[in-house]
């Protein structure tokens, strides 16, 4: 027990409406609408916080999912709230939980973004997260710009200068700056106006609101390409990660965690969560009943539609559902998730319809089936073999997939001291135990 | 009574931090810090929804408010919440009151702002009005661009394709699209994908949200230039306005509704919004013991600095205080409010001092200072005149501005037929009495 009571997990809970498995809308116990109801997302934040997790985690594509509606229909992700007003609209139905959305640098500027996650840090008491995205999907880059999606590299270059324009907004206004007492309004010694002028942006004043009670919101990315590493390991508290097997875990924390030094920083600053979709049952075949009743929910060319989104493919459906992937292009896509899947496919011999069945389950993350003590073991192994900080907890389906995890598995975790009892602090920033940037850094 | 039921008030609550009264944050009743303050936000928004109010309204510019920080910090309008993510917190907060903010078309996408406000439409159920604003201040063209504030005739050009754009996105899908039935997901004969390439826009895909329930959001605009005009008369559903006397509220009134025939709209689907400061007293000296208080809060540099800012000159501290106002080149700020100034100064032969004040008090707008029946009176007058279609009600300071406004006067105003009992509809549109427009329109 002494070696966890100095290192603990920490975990998200990775919302999206109805659940992340593909078929989770037809389930018998899904919530219409889940997407749009707001009820719904307040009812899991709760159920999040009340287990004393660290975070919520909302993704995000400036687009529907899917080009054929009746595939995005039936993929069930098409429709939601925009993640930002998502989390503002939590942020006053919580108190103590992080609240991190996803938001992309290519379809923004940094001085309208920054403000925005500083207001939710302000409405939430230091609470805020943002997850830095490049936005790799065509129907998103349609949404915005005649000449299509940009290229990997400048979708980065991009992002580099974005993190350190939004970063240099949040840090020109000190703790304390705003006195309001009466007479003073201000202390101008502690205001310093931003002076950015790069190659995409200019951001030239002053954040429009005091400095965030955790200092900065807390910056959360999934890059997983040299340029996504380097970015992370600069900037990032968080990394969200798909692994499918410990080795690749521990591949990529070792990568990770050994770029920090070069930019002045502990390895410790940054926390990598991989993506988990566990599936608890009292007993084994509870647990196995639960997952075959979700993936006899998902329709061969859906699972086969998503499986070529994943992989930045037009269409599959030219190919033998029991032949093995084609030879794939390299695409402008996300290159991360393509060789995730195609590794995948040759390791273990899958067959398009079985990668399909299996990436639309968990949505290209580890899937765990079993009962809380063997969740547990497999949580426990990859954070003590350093190939996890913790773990972002994508339930299949939403209430029931976080709730099975929150009353069966967390138990669990606490009787082995691999899990908070009560939260350290009030901000996203104290739980985690990320320290507080210094201005400028 | 028999003319009022057939027509009645609609009336906005404009909140601002701690009260739209320049020295409202010197106040012994302020409250510190009132920008970030979500609970006091909170509290008047249901304040105002008890009193069935048709509206809250908030303003925005993404940048400090004034250059020079020590001016700005007395200010006190340089720190709030980001006007989105503030809705996001009232519409969980509130169940029937409209909820509208204002954002730029000059520093944000029609695709993004048109997917945030139908967000925040869904998470109120149909509550969510845009402000739709072209941005004048200087200080936000820095955060942004490095070319400076864009010429007033290219911002409103941007703003047309914009409106046209965003409502486009909102038309792109049906009422009754997502049917999530346990088989069917989405009807795709209900979704009509966007197909706008402009000059300044592309917008190619579907909105990633259900329809609104009210059809879209509401539309509110406060152009006063002929540009302006056009653009309120074509897409409008509120225009928000500043007329110091009768007369200029009715010849603004009748040119406004006299432009919608040609864009094929009833002029009753417009309503005309002024905005007023009223100061409420239970006599007319208690009334005149509020105001004077407040003015006394106005150091005469922070009033000559903000009166400059509505000038959209950099200083006038050069000029003698007690002199008039030097003749003023046309610039590229807000066009109409710089006439309305001058206007002011030259019918009441007003010092720079005066003038300041003047302004600093009711930000330009209508102040009006009295009883309740002194103030129900002249709205009274103004509404039947053809002046105003209901009023936009600025509280000098908050709460007690609003409260005294509620308590006082909406009891007269209901007395005499001129205010609802009871909220005719769940939507902001159907309060407002507004059209649903077709889509396409």
């Amino acid at each position: 027990m002494s070696r966890a009571n100095s290192r603990q997990m920490k975990l998200g809970a990775f919302l999206m409406a109805g659940g992340h498995h593909i078929g989770a809308w037809r389930h018998p116990d899904a919530v219409a609408e889940a997407g749009v109801d707001i009820d719904h997302f307040i009812g899991l934040a709760q159920m999040a916080e009340a287990a004393k997790l660290d975070m919520i985690f909302v993704e995000d594509a400036a687009a529907i999912r899917e080009r054929n509606v009746n595939i995005a229909s039936q993929a069930a992700r098409s429709t939601g709230f925009e993640p930002l007003s998502l989390l503002a609209a939590l942020a006053v139905n919580t108190s103590h939980i992080g609240l991190v959305a996803t938001a992309s640098t290519t379809y923004n500027d940094p001085y309208g973004l920054a403000r925005t996650f500083a207001s939710i840090d302000q409405l939430s008491g230091g609470r805020a997260g943002w997850n830095l995205v490049t936005s790799a999907s065509e129907l998103e880059a349609e949404n915005f710009v005649s000449s299509g999606l940009r290229p990997h590299a400048q979708r980065y270059e991009r992002a580099e200068e974005f993190a350190a324009a939004a970063t240099a907004v949040w840090d020109s206004v000190d703790a304390g700056a705003y006195v309001v007492d009466g007479n003073v309004y201000v202390d101008p010694g502690k205001l310093h106006p931003v002076d950015h002028r790069g190659t995409h942006f200019t951001a030239a004043g002053l954040l429009d609101s005091p400095r965030s009670q955790q200092g900065r919101p807390v910056m959360v990315q999934a890059g997983a390409s040299d340029a996504g590493k380097n970015l992370a390991a600069r900037t990032a508290d968080v990394v969200f990660t798909a692994a499918q097997t410990l080795e690749e875990g521990q591949e990529y924390y070792a990568d990770l965690k050994a770029r920090m030094p070069s930019f002045d920083r502990e390895p410790d600053d940054l926390k990598i969560l991989p993506g988990v979709s566990p599936i608890v049952g009292r007993t084994e075949s509870e647990a196995r009943a639960k997952y075959d009743a979700l993936q006899e929910l998902i329709p061969d060319e859906v699972g086969v539609a998503l499986l070529a989104s994943y992989l930045s493919v037009k269409d599959l459906s030219q190919y033998p559902l029991e032949g093995p992937l084609p030879e794939m292009p390299q695409t402008d896509g996300i290159q991360s998730r393509q060789q995730l899947i195609i590794d995948m496919g040759r390791r273990e011999n899958l067959s398009i319809r079985q990668l399909a069945r299996h990436f639309a389950g968990a949505r290209g993350h580890w899937q765990l089936i079993g009962t809380p003590a063997q969740i547990a073991d497999e949580l426990e192994e990859r954070f003590y073999a350093k190939a996890a900080d913790g773990f972002n907890i994508m339930g299949a389906l939403f209430p029931a997939g976080l709730e099975d995890f929150i009353i069966l598995v967390i138990p669990e975790l606490r009787r082995r001291g691999l899990f908070r009892e009560e939260y350290e602090g009030r901000t996203l920033r104290e739980n985690l135990g990320t320290r507080i940037p210094a201005r400028g850094a």
